[in-house]
């Protein structure tokens, strides 16, 4: 038996098997064999290879783009945007272009080839939240930039071209059209209601029990979204409202590697091969409209396990079939 | 280099590389080896392995669901939709939800497991296309279907769950998330310029040189859009203006097939083991809004091969790089 549920935000329409749920073991994740480090340029004592670094955490007394490092941010060697440059919209006919404008950089977030964010301590994984934070604050101070996307990709049903585990920081001259569409629908929601609509989702899924809910700490709440657009989606999202992600205080940093590393475990403990891109939707920057999106966006994580090959109806609809409800995938979560 | 490039109906930017395509040699893919035959349920003698057939086309004097069909049509063994019952919308807190009401239908294409598009005969392609027109019009005299969604998985990256060639036919009772889009750009770019934004799109091809344009037909156009989402993304596209599929006189459909199934090939011979999905966006039904579709909206194919892993930058933004821009993908596909 399947329903239609209606994502309150941006209105899209996703259809979930409501019973007899996909259990983990239904799933067929399978993983190549580890590439190993010999040839990485992520490794320690790499670091020749790699672009100079722009941020790090070291070791005291240890020189950039030498071993003694903890986390090291670089520049993307094959980057999608180039860094350099004024940015030159103009139209050919129908069509707008531009040119490739922007920052492209790469989060080296442990010296271990082989460890994930769940094998790493507490601290290893806020030593990487920290660096998204310097430079999400430092590439705000561009005003060409309009967005900056944090993101990242674990495995290679991910796109991870690289083994050794890394985040990426692109940031763009114009706000990308998934984001617009989830910051005009929560403005949409916050002209209507004067409420926030994540804060309002946060509150139903109180009211309904917590049974979507995977975990909690003081400040945030890890939970399977009501209108899960792919099995095992699961948001990490602050408990009180707030839009602007850099602004994290020091306890609240500390809370969210805690959740996110907890997190990641509990996946990785019912699929032990999967791959997964987790992704930031924080407020836009440099965009005028900050007044906006403070009292009606709320960033948060939307971590995206890679179990199902896309097929042609979710290519064509943007609509799709979730075989494990969000209620089933957070209790295999719960128990993991 | 790169440069952005925003897509005139949804306003949806992509970063495409502009210089230095990659070639389809540089792309990495492998297929598995085929699962072969013998547990397959959609080969000739096995019709009773399936649901009943809603539609054939079959050899004089032979009975549904059994030997002698050249195209299969049937209700899909485990269908993502049931066809019985009302729509039953309802809002629980601010969510909105209602029971799976909807049709879901295989059409199993030839009786050769084996056989691609490319491998069988114009007028077997055509007798593929003839059933999706047949299924497409029958679905709309039920008025609780608001949009038909046809669409094919080809090959295991594109989510292909059976290998002997099918396509699937979906009904809903509501016009999906991504169709609603290009339809509102649509009708919003109609009622700004009084022209089809798609018959717009290909007078830009041809006054541009056609560099996009993978082949033509009297009545058909194919061509990698200027705002190509993928790499080597192909559409179909027929040359004057139509909002509606069903509507295929006898002669676009016979041109149909020829065109579909030699970008197909083309596709193929650079790409021999390439995954590939299709989809076609047409026109909704029963609707109420006819009339604005008719002028502004125009039914087409897109085609979107498996080259590529979705990262978490794509998964965030809805953006892509694409580092084979269109003109160069056309004019690998034209040399095909």
């Amino acid at each position: 038996m399947t329903e239609f549920r209606r994502d309150p935000i941006i209105g899209q329409w996703v259809i979930v098997q409501a019973d007899e749920p996909m259990k983990p073991a239904d799933f067929n994740i399978t993983a190549r064999p580890p590439l190993g480090k010999a040839t990485c340029q992520f490794c320690p004592g790499k670091e020749h290879f790699t672009p100079p670094e722009v941020d790090a955490i070291r070791d005291h007394g240890t020189r950039p783009n030498s071993a003694g490092w903890k986390v090291r941010v670089i520049s993307n060697k094959f980057p999608a945007l180039k860094i350099e440059g004024g940015i030159d919209l103009r139209r050919v006919g129908m069509n707008e272009l531009s040119n490739g404008v922007g920052a492209h950089e790469v989060v080296i977030e442990n010296t271990d080839h082989f460890k994930d964010f769940p094998d790493l301590s507490d601290e290893e994984v806020e030593a990487v939240i920290s660096r998204y934070r310097s430079r999400v604050n430092d590439l705000t101070g561009d005003n060409r930039f309009k967005y900056i996307m944090v993101f990242r990709n674990y495995g290679e049903a991910a796109g991870a071209s690289v083994e050794h585990p890394h985040s990426q920081i692109i940031a763009l001259p114009m706000i990308p059209k998934y984001v617009l569409e989830e910051l005009e629908g929560a403005r949409d929601y916050y002209q209507k209601n004067h409420r926030c609509v994540f804060c309002d989702m946060m509150h139903q899924e109180e009211s309904e029990g917590k049974q979507r809910v995977i975990g909690e700490s003081s400040h945030f709440s890890a939970f399977c979204p009501f209108v899960s657009r792919y099995p095992f989606e699961c948001w990490i999202m602050p408990k009180h409202h707030n839009s602007r992600f850099a602004s994290l205080s020091s306890a609240e940093q500390t809370d969210l590697a805690k959740i996110l590393k907890d997190t990641l475990r509990r996946l990785k403990g019912c699929f032990p091969a999967v791959s997964y891109n987790y992704y930031l939707h924080i407020a836009p920057v440099n965009s005028g409209d900050e007044a906006v999106w403070r009292d009606s966006f709320h960033w948060h994580i939307e971590i995206v396990p890679q179990l199902m090959q896309m097929s042609g109806f979710e290519w064509g609809t943007g609509f799709y079939v979730v075989r494990t409800s969000p209620e089933a995938a957070a209790e295999f979560l719960r128990k993991s």
